[in-house]
């Protein structure tokens, strides 16, 4: 009898609990759903066979490490901060561990006596990072066999709407948490095109955005997400000559988004208190010089000199330029540019989201250079079983199922880039629904 | 007997030790200037009367103390990280203590013992803070004192080169610390105009100047600087409706150094690794967006549309469109663009510096509104008797003397917003040629 503890039973854990709540119907295995909250891991369960919920605190030490005592393998869905604590009451105590958080340094560290207590744990088996690994490595290694070389990779996801549901002028609504998405794109991202290093400060990077289009959903556009060139490392391109990875909004978004980058609404480390009651308006006006006769529309127009009607309509949608009240008067401007967001930007009940996902190559054969792009696109069913939690929970599943059934036989610390791990979790993707596109073309060299 | 004791006889020094060690011509007191080099102690003091040289490392605790325990009265040229170190050696050993840098958060906490113990301790009595406090805070209380009303407030003030020395296309070179002069500016502005908080990124903070000028030596422009709206508090301006501090530079300066702003080329964040050998024309190239066919000059071209002549000359002038050489080759965007600079902007043995610094007051009266401009102009006598030397010594170096004659009778921890404190300094400095020039402006109600 097989035991898999699973921590946290949040959001996007519902796909990964059916799954392997499932895999517990031969009688061979059962499953632990752990979660402070005792009625949610219940109704997650539906009193399947072979599962039981507890209620776990997962700060008390001592009833954590009861409870991951009980079992062969703990999957972590907590908080990122929480994986390194788990990892090491697994390490100390003989479990396996998987998440679908990224390797952290703390991690790392514990390499060495993860493969001497012959321990695998998995991390980064996610949709990003995750599918991306392993959707990408195919490629990377499939080239890599027949010798050809990597020119050129650049790969784009994105949690949106499905078009059934983009009904605003953004085109979006937030599928996952509110804050990340206010602050996407802090700090200064880094890539490499043609061979030369790029630098983009985070003020110009939804100006540095690519159209990126799928089949019969339209047009998207990628701006450059964070440090690309640390998957140089991880993904064997030493010598690549362009390296990018992006983050996907619909087309247009960005050019909107920007505006209130280019404000300073995105900040978050000054403290506003502005007078109770003030409007959207007032907020605004926060941003733009002062003028003695110009109207805010104005004023804005001036400050963002190739303000078009598609971008003044999207910040005019959110209530900016009428009489609509701040839902908060304090805090950062990022905070409380999040609340207005929040009201206009919820999720209805009967929207879906959607992840999209693409890679374009660019391979060096013998006679011809090769363009591959390799896409996926995956709708969420309901508000329950969202793209989001299917292609983060379900890779993550299905490595849990193959350790178990010996189908990965690895050991040691890893990450889902190498074929043993990416090859069998790729296959039941497919089966699951999850699945690339390729397309390719050939010009002479 | 009186002995000061100085730390620190670096560059800014010169005036402060002149004029203490002037002061110990009549037998009455005795001054020590303590440095890590000992050789640029005695050169400074040039065997003075009552004077002396010692040899300390500010790090050797006991060496520290003992010299402390020598003196009555402690005046730190140090870094501004060290001196709540020396301050509280003073307040356990008993000994008064004065410093130009800001009164930090660990100051004030000994606030209630410097008061037990009968000390005085003056922070931020130099030029910026310092004579700025003292001549803002004479027009504030004269107003008050006629029962008028402060309106507005906006003061600033600039480290630059005299108007004889601007002989490259900048008018500028480094006349203090290179690292703060590429980092001015980041973090995000606070103000305050006709009423309305302003906040302004980093990204906009080189965008949103003030023409301000002077007398003789014509047009500068300033930009706003960090938190404004802390000056209210300080100079008890609760109600308040425009309140603005900025830094000064010459007209022109700040539209070519947002160039470098908006391409990302101040950031301090990110390492960069280029070629050994890489010219400034690359080190460019990282910033901009890639296109298969354009030149870097087309390129930035359509990165700043609004690219003009005389910001096109600054750049050029430092050599980014020809095939100089990078000075280093790896480190931060921001570092490298030092080194570059330092090169570049590096002072002449015959230049000289100049402090300018000016207030606008707008003043509600019974019948009229007064706006009151006051402004200071300082010129460099040589390159170590600086305008930076003279402005941020002298007020130091006469709050010690006016104290030790008993005509600053205080106890306590203070900076120069008092009228027993600014009065005298203000008269002396004007005796030693530093001095505001008013102008006022009535307008009737």
């Amino acid at each position: 009898m097989q035991t898999i503890l699973i921590l946290g039973g949040g959001k996007s854990s519902s796909y990964l609990i059916e799954y392997l709540a499932a895999s517990c119907a031969d009688k061979t295995r059962n499953l632990i759903l752990a979660d402070l909250d005792l009625n949610q891991a219940k109704a997650k369960l539906k009193g399947l066979p072979g599962t039981s919920a507890r209620s776990l605190d997962i700060q008390n030490e001592q009833e954590r490490k009861t409870l991951i005592q009980e079992a062969d393998l703990v999957v972590s869905m907590l908080p990122a901060f929480m994986h390194p604590i788990v990892a090491k009451d697994c390490l100390e105590l003989g479990k396996h561990f998987f998440s679908a958080s990224y390797e952290s340094a703390e991690m790392k560290k514990m390499k060495a006596e993860i493969e001497s207590k012959g321990l695998f744990f998995l991390n980064e088996c996610g949709l990003d990072p995750g599918i991306d690994h392993m959707s990408a490595m195919k490629i990377i290694d499939e080239a890599r066999s027949k010798g050809e070389e990597i020119l050129s990779f650049k790969s784009y996801c994105g949690g949106l709407l499905a078009p059934m549901s983009e009904d605003n002028p953004w085109k979006y609504k937030f599928t996952w948490n509110p804050r990340n998405v206010v602050l996407a794109g802090q700090g200064t991202a880094v890539y490499q095109e043609k061979g030369d290093l790029k630098i983009v400060p985070y003020h110009q990077v939804f100006k540095r955005i690519e159209p990126v289009s799928f089949d019969g959903i339209g047009d998207f556009e990628g701006y450059p997400n964070r440090d690309s060139l640390s998957y140089k490392k991880v993904y064997g391109l030493d010598s690549i000559s362009t390296l990018l990875r992006g983050t996907l909004r619909r087309a247009g978004f960005s050019k909107a988004w920007d505006v209130f980058v280019q404000l300073g609404m995105t900040d978050d480390t000054i403290n506003m208190e502005l007078p109770e009651n003030s409007s959207l308006r007032q907020f605004l006006n926060s941003f733009l010089p002062y003028h003695e006769s110009l109207s805010i529309e104005e004023k804005l127009a001036d400050f963002i000199p190739d303000l078009d009607f598609p971008t003044f309509e999207k910040i005019q949608w959110l209530g900016f330029f009428g009489t609509r009240k701040l839902p908060k008067s304090s805090g950062t401007a990022a905070s409380i540019l999040q609340s207005i967001l929040e009201e206009d930007w919820a999720l209805d009940s009967n929207d879906k989201d959607m992840i999209v996902m693409k890679h374009f190559f660019e391979i060096k054969g013998v006679n011809h250079t090769k363009s591959i792009s390799s896409s996926l696109v995956c709708f969420g069913e309901d508000s329950l079983h969202t793209a989001m939690a299917k292609t983060v929970g379900l890779p993550l599943a299905i490595a849990v199922d193959l350790f178990l059934k010996k189908e990965i036989e690895l050991k040691g610390l890893h990450i889902p880039v190498i074929p043993e791990i990416y090859v069998p979790i790729l296959t039941k993707l497919e089966e699951q629904g999850i699945h690339f596109k390729e397309t390719e073309k050939l010009s002479a060299n």
